[in-house]
């Protein structure tokens, strides 16, 4: 009988499993996973954190006992993968029952990523990650103990986590190394509106790097100044998990493993998914590394889909991103206006604001679409907007476009809906689209 | 110098003037308009009437003087076209003072749509249309003095118009001659959840055909039954109003002007925009007639483009249509299955349920979704969704992917973001393509 192993029981290793079970449904599989969750989900940690729920279980879409009873899938928590044999086809772990050994036909690694750290002196006892749901009660605990936090790092992840302390009557304090807040996310325009809306909540420092960490957490010494806090999260992005195979696999330049379109690694039978596995940019044809949930999920699910038998190629990445802080959403798709240019484009772009209804209908939020094209082929590169309502659905509508290679014309022709109570007749995106038209 | 003139300030009116003056900053512009109002938004009418909002001027997108100040586009308010002479290029009307006369190099005909009737028997002094802003204000004080009202006609107008008196408290009767509100624009599936829901608020009589009216507007009689009222809203739908030209202009088989894909009419300097005007469903190649407001303005603008001698073309409809009743919003693009079926595609479908949060995230909605494919091509053919949040932006984006025939699987892949607070990861979009998938 052939037996599939999964090394990591997050988002990409359950969907891999579960698509690989619905294929073969006699084959044998089993998930190593180091914690005690699977198929968690991290991103519910700043709104666990925040309070707005309180089962920890939440966090999981299905438990363990339901991957064991409902798919047959042998689910083995609390279990770290320590080593792994390619040639022989062999994994070794240790769990609390003592060392364990599993041979593969299959294996799909899918050990997601670890956060990026800071130098620090005189121990972390107040030093925070939030990365593994799995510590979510254990972090929630110890930060609802504090007053005064800071966070390094202004990205989804540190936004995130501000919006959750400073809800929550925390004192914040924002340590950011570049200019604006979401620089990666966002370009210049749009993400002065985030930056001067979290300061109005939190002490925010930009243009501030951060040298070392003292006290165990509680002194911040940065290029330009210290400051004495309570604790400190650490949010400064996170790398491939790749420790465990890093010498044995083929990695790409984005460090992430190197895999081929059936999500396939230098060894035939060894398939990687999700946030420590490289794609492609569909924009760019470059590679890429994008560690979200869906994206991780759906490599998972080709994985699954390739080792059921079901043929399936995974068509590379456009970056799709959204966040939120407080009443404003966040979303961006594609390239950032920069970043096109490094990659060899002639970047146009129009940047409009706009209300999410029409002026009679109350209650309209502010929304700000910032999209970019490049200027030789009129091809729609990038797409960003901050707003109070229906943002992440013009993303995902110019995933789509970007996806397909749209023109600008083409993405004026998107016959959008229109509905008083929730957009506009000319659309926030199409007006920005008419501005790139104007500009021919 | 040359002359355009405009039949019809609506939206296509307003928007191929604008778009014609952008480009030929020197031409002579005029827009003939019956009403008092141009750009105006009859969209507005149910909430006006709902008492969201009290100016009528708000109706407006630009006023008259506005046009005629910024854009020198010469309004001709309350004035009304009645004849036009193809051949010596000369449109004659009346006007409050007297008659007039134009002569054009182009045209636009923009005169919209006009309601469908029904037979009235004994005056017609409580029976109401709602279609023109310039009429709303009387509307709303004739309504608002009423206290039982039939709405005959169960589609986007008569649920918005449900919507708007239920919730000012007035008794309603909604009248429809199908199996279930909004036939139309969504399946039986999505159509039952709905029709439960305004069979909460107003008194829902099904597969009822109206006879006739009475008493005014007071008396309706059906082929069911007979209802007392204290008046009657027509709501059974529009049609092309091309009265005034239908004996010397090509109409299309849908009844509305034929036109190119430049908006040209058989008459080459005579162009045609809006709700008047046939255009092309994308996915049959058949004529369609797509009477909404994204689709008019955006007809205007490439009547104006051409006029003003930059060539483009409109690419054809997939009919999106949005719209609300209460905490649901209700949207559909593409084909409905049996529209599908009998335009000769093997239609394949699937429903499902969801939410539209993650499971811990508070406040999450209800969403519904139902993808319609052709079992053959594997392309998508139609969306439809009803839900309490963020539905628009999903069928937007699913109008982009039928405008450009993506199949399941580019839809499957389309990187749909991901924030708890707002979407799932497996977002429901996803989740009926992936149903559609298994069925591989
Ligand atoms: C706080 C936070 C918020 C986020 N918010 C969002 C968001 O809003 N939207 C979004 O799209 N994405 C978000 N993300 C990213 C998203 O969570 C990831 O993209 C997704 O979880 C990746 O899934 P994965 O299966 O690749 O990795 P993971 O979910 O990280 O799962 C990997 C698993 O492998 C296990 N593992 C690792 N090594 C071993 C080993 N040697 N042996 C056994 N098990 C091992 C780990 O314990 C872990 O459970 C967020 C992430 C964080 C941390
Ligand atoms: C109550 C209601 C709600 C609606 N809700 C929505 C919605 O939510 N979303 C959506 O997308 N669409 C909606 N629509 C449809 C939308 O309003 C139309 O698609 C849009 O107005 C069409 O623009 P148009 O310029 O073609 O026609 P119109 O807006 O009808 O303008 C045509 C103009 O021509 C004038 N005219 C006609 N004949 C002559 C003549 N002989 N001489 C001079 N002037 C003349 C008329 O007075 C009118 O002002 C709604 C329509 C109604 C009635």
């Amino acid at each position: 009988m052939e037996t599939l192993v999964a090394v990591g029981g997050g988002a990409a290793g359950m969907s891999a499993s579960s698509r690989a079970r619905r294929l073969k449904p006699d084959m044998e599989i089993v998930v190593f996973e180091s914690t005690k969750m699977v198929s968690h989900a991290p991103c519910g940690i700043p709104y666990f954190v925040e309070g707005l729920f309180n089962d920890e279980n939440l966090f999981m879409t299905y438990t363990p006992q339901f991957f064991e009873e409902k798919r047959k899938i042998h689910v083995k928590t609390n279990t770290k993968v320590t080593e792994i044999d390619f040639d022989s086809r062999i994994v070794y772990g240790e769990s609390r029952e003592g060392k364990i050994k599993a041979e593969y036909d299959y294996l799909v690694i899918s050990t997601g990523a670890i956060p990026r750290k800071i130098p620090v002196e005189d121990g972390n006892d107040r030093i925070f990650y939030a990365h593994h749901p799995a510590n979510a009660v254990e972090l929630r605990e110890r930060l609802w103990s504090l007053n005064t936090i800071a966070i390094v790092g202004g990205g989804i992840l540190g936004i995130e986590m501000a919006e959750a302390l400073t809800h929550i009557g925390k004192k914040v304090i924002l340590i950011h190394r570049s200019k604006y807040l979401l620089n990666k996310t966002i370009d210049t325009e749009l993400g002065n509106i985030i930056t001067q809306r979290v300061s109005k909540d939190a002490e925010v420092r930009l243009n501030e790097s951060v040298e070392t960490i003292k006290e165990g957490g509680r002194l911040i010494v940065t290029d330009k100044g210290k400051y004495q806090v309570d604790g400190t999260i650490i949010a400064i992005g996170v790398a491939p998990n790749v420790e465990l195979v890093k010498d044995k696999i083929k990695l790409g330049e984005t460090g992430a493993i190197k895999v081929d379109d059936h999500m396939r690694t230098n060894y035939r039978e060894v398939y990687s998914a999700g946030d420590n596995t490289e794609s492609v940019n569909i924009i760019t044809k470059k590679p890429a590394w994008v560690p979200f949930a869906p994206v991780a999920n759906k490599m998972g699910y080709v994985a699954g889909s390739n080792i059921g038998g079901h043929e399936m190629r995974f068509p590379g990445v456009v970056n799709t991103q959204i966040t939120k802080y407080k009443e404003f959403y966040i979303g961006r798709v594609g390239l950032q206006e920069d970043e096109a240019r490094l990659h060899g484009f002639k970047p146009i772009s129009a940047t409009i604001s706009g209300k999410t209804r029409a002026r009679y209908y109350p209650d309209a939020k502010d929304i700000h679409v910032k999209i970019i094209a490049d200027e030789n082929t009129k091809r729609i590169l990038g797409a960003q907007i901050v707003g109070g309502e229906e943002v992440l659905g013009r993303i995902d509508m110019m995933a789509a476009a970007i996806m397909k290679g749209f023109t600008i014309e083409d993405t004026f022709f998107i016959e959008m809906g229109y509905l008083p109570a929730i957009s506009r007749v000319w659309d926030p995106v199409i007006v920005a689209i008419r501005q790139l038209m104007k500009d021919e």
